[in-house]
């Protein structure tokens, strides 16, 4: 698309040559043929250095560009506006039963739903109404899917999942596979046994949820492991068996929720924090990056950070102790030398 | 069910409204229609707060409850049995290849064997009686699969992947997939280069392993990666190259075994806890959630945590060193003061 | 293969026993069958117990061995060159489309590309020459996949997605998945939302990649997630939305690089550890095992380690912490006595 064409629809002025557009991108990484932008004149240097074809200014920039200008009102609003223009264009996915899916007689498919090819889904099963499920799909027997939840490709749902209305699964996610639980010891005679606990339960997914690639969701060991509503989970995150998520919660990438535990509302477990089995998260609770809680955090502690868990205050006096100690050393050394004149 | 049919079936008896029940769960995650147990007075707040329609409580138990109950010897055990009742079926996987599974000539298929749609199994492979292969699994040229284990949908086992008997592979597991392995420098014109090295061993499981969604073992880079019998790993798991693991071990959920390390016997290594390459954990040395392991442990500690990982007295001395510090500062500050008297 | 066959094929001289070879492996893990290894004396205590049937070792090897031995001239290189004939043959994948692969009719696909049974390719997607796309791939719309580029089977593309040629990517690879995006706070009455901020942007790799086995990584918000040239991914490693790794870097297994985040060029993050969003790490550096890095790096420290990452020095110091408090807390007590005293 032509820089004039473009500086039109986002209601913006060009200055410069009307180059042509294929994408968008960030001041840096922008490439000939990117659009960028740039909102405040702290990033001038960006901008001259930037290798965008065109960049979106405000109409009071007074820096210049090494490339052309297209002078809007709102910058970062024009640019999504530009990247919607310019993102691959999203898959329709029509109403419909591929020929290839392999579908039991017995499940029950609402209207307006597209099941895509080589997808396999067990009897008993129930898919609402404008559900997407994608190609290579396995869903197994007695499971519910929602109204308009979408199911990426390469998700599997074992047996009696239950996942909420207007869910996003993203491709390879696994819901209900056997929690890890074993009896182990030794018998009478000395040999050691390991044995399989039956993972008898199911996962319960609420309403609103989307859930990463690759991440795994455990079954209950009894009842319900359950992800309540608008919880947003990311990619290769772990949750383990009876895991109750209140709701509106966040799941970064690679955290772990051991099983059992419990988390509150609008909690955020930041990326690959690990938080213990059987303890219970406070709502509004944050778990910081890399952080592992070994015990139950009832909310005095709104942000924890480290391993094991502490709050920022305490994580920076850990880090400060080397400095600390050297200080302590040199004051003591004084000291001694002091203690000898005397 | 009605609960009292229910308190027949377990041996207990009913009090309180003859109410229809549907699941079991927990006290705190209960809500209508589920059955929860009790079996200690001390949780007695959870009893009286729980959402259930009945709680399965001990003979002796005088503290009521706000739902039926129903008396029985042994409320957990008791709570397993009712548990089996409501558990969603376990899906029949009766003997048998489904028409669209592809399967080379070649392929040597035990008795009682059941491949499921869209699987995908290639020449010269090998599959023991009685197992079950589910939907969409894809095995490599020259694998064995031992008998009556048990592969579900989505896995993938690359050429010459040798898994025992008893084993529970869970949807999205890898095996068999190249090794991390490169060699790099500067050629004599100062030019990069990096080359991959040839990964041509396989991967070998033994006999009653269990191995979690979406873990990833790698082959061999010469000879074998092995995972000794009874091994039990879970989801998310990554084990690299050459790694040995005598048996009887357990890895959770998220921990990594780097290259040609070697796991003893009735190893635990918790939850994303990492292992370095090329070194050696002694039998029943277990490894904390999250700790680091730079170095071989010969058994002298039995558990290790913190990264770089070390003894719980060790990393308690560190947890505590801010208190300590302030602690001395404190005294450093007093001997100041004594001495300016002087 | 004959102990003899074998000696002769390696240019070496059998001693011993003209035993059956049938594979490669360490002196450790070696069983009967098996040909091991050794180069240096100092680990004649390996030799002695190894469970090989025969050993390669230098001519000038004057311990024995407990097998039959081949002296060659570089024991390493002839094992190197065994062990490519007892790799299990890799399988050959001839040109052609299986005819279960769905592929749209707009596709274009090269000259000698190999496509296996129940691969889906979508609309507007454009193969390379000689790729190599394996079983049960999903190909969105409108992705590109280069020449010579091997997909494994149950590799996912979503729609857009770009990889250059002579990439591997390893089975449950997830490219262009929704970057974790969410706007979310409080309306004017109070009620908490949650709105999804559309991920418009693609995934774009460079030429000579390799992806380990279950890696994800995330399609852009605007613009690209970058994976430059001859960068080399290991297995279970998250890169978020709109990363750039400028190229020739290494990302160790279950490490993590959060959005917008920039990787200099020759870079190497080691296993576990975590890389914050919307920073930069400077050509050349190192990311130890398990570190978190928190802020940009500039290269003054070449290597950094522990979380919040450090310099090998500063952990160092961290770790000696509860030591020098101990030795401090002894000078302070002696000080105090002597004070006392006079």
């Amino acid at each position: 698309m032509k820089a004039s064409e473009l500086a039109f629809m986002l209601g913006g002025t060009l200055e410069g040559e009307n180059v042509e557009i294929v994408a968008c991108g960030g001041l840096e990484e922008a490439r000939e043929g990117d659009l960028s932008f740039c909102k405040d004149p702290k990033h001038v240097k960006l901008v001259e250095t930037t290798k965008a074809s065109a960049v979106l200014l405000p109409h009071d920039w007074s820096h210049g560009a090494p490339c052309a200008i297209i002078r809007v009102d709102d910058p970062n609003r024009a640019c999504m506006e530009a990247a919607k223009i310019f993102a691959p264009p999203e898959p329709v996915r029509a109403p419909g039963i591929h020929p290839t899916a392999i579908i039991d007689p017995s499940v029950k498919i609402g209207e307006r739903v597209h099941i895509g090819p080589y997808t396999v889904i067990e009897k008993g099963t129930i898919i609402g109404e404008g559900a997407i499920i994608e190609a290579q799909v396995f869903i197994g027997e007695n499971c519910v899917v929602g109204a308009k939840t979408h199911i990426y490709a390469q998700v599997t749902l074992r047996e009696g999942t239950r996942v909420g209305a207007d869910c996003i699964l993203h491709c390879g996610v696994r819901l209900g596979g056997d929690g890890y639980g074993f009896n182990n010891g030794r018998r009478e005679d000395g040999s050691v046994y390991i044995e399989k606990i039956p993972q008898l339960g199911i996962v319960e997914i609420g309403d609103g949820v989307e859930i990463g690639s690759n991440t795994t969701i455990d079954r209950a060991r009894i009842g319900r492991t359950y992800i309540g509503p608008m919880t947003k989970i990311d990619n290769l995150v772990q949750v383990g068996h009876n895991v109750k998520i209140k709701g509106y919660s966040g799941l970064i990438a690679q955290s772990g929720i051991a099983g059992s535990t419990e988390i509150g509302y609008g909690c955020l477990i930041w990326a690959q924090a690990g938080v213990s089995g059987h303890i219970k998260i406070a709502d509004g609770v944050q778990v910081g990056p890399q952080a592992g809680v070994p015990q139950s955090l009832d909310g005095t502690l709104k942000y924890v950070i480290g391993s094991p868990a502490v709050s920022m205050k305490d994580l920076a006096a850990l880090t400060l102790a080397p400095k600390m100690i050297a200080k302590l050393k040199a004051e003591v050394k004084e000291l001694k030398a002091k203690i000898a004149q005397n």
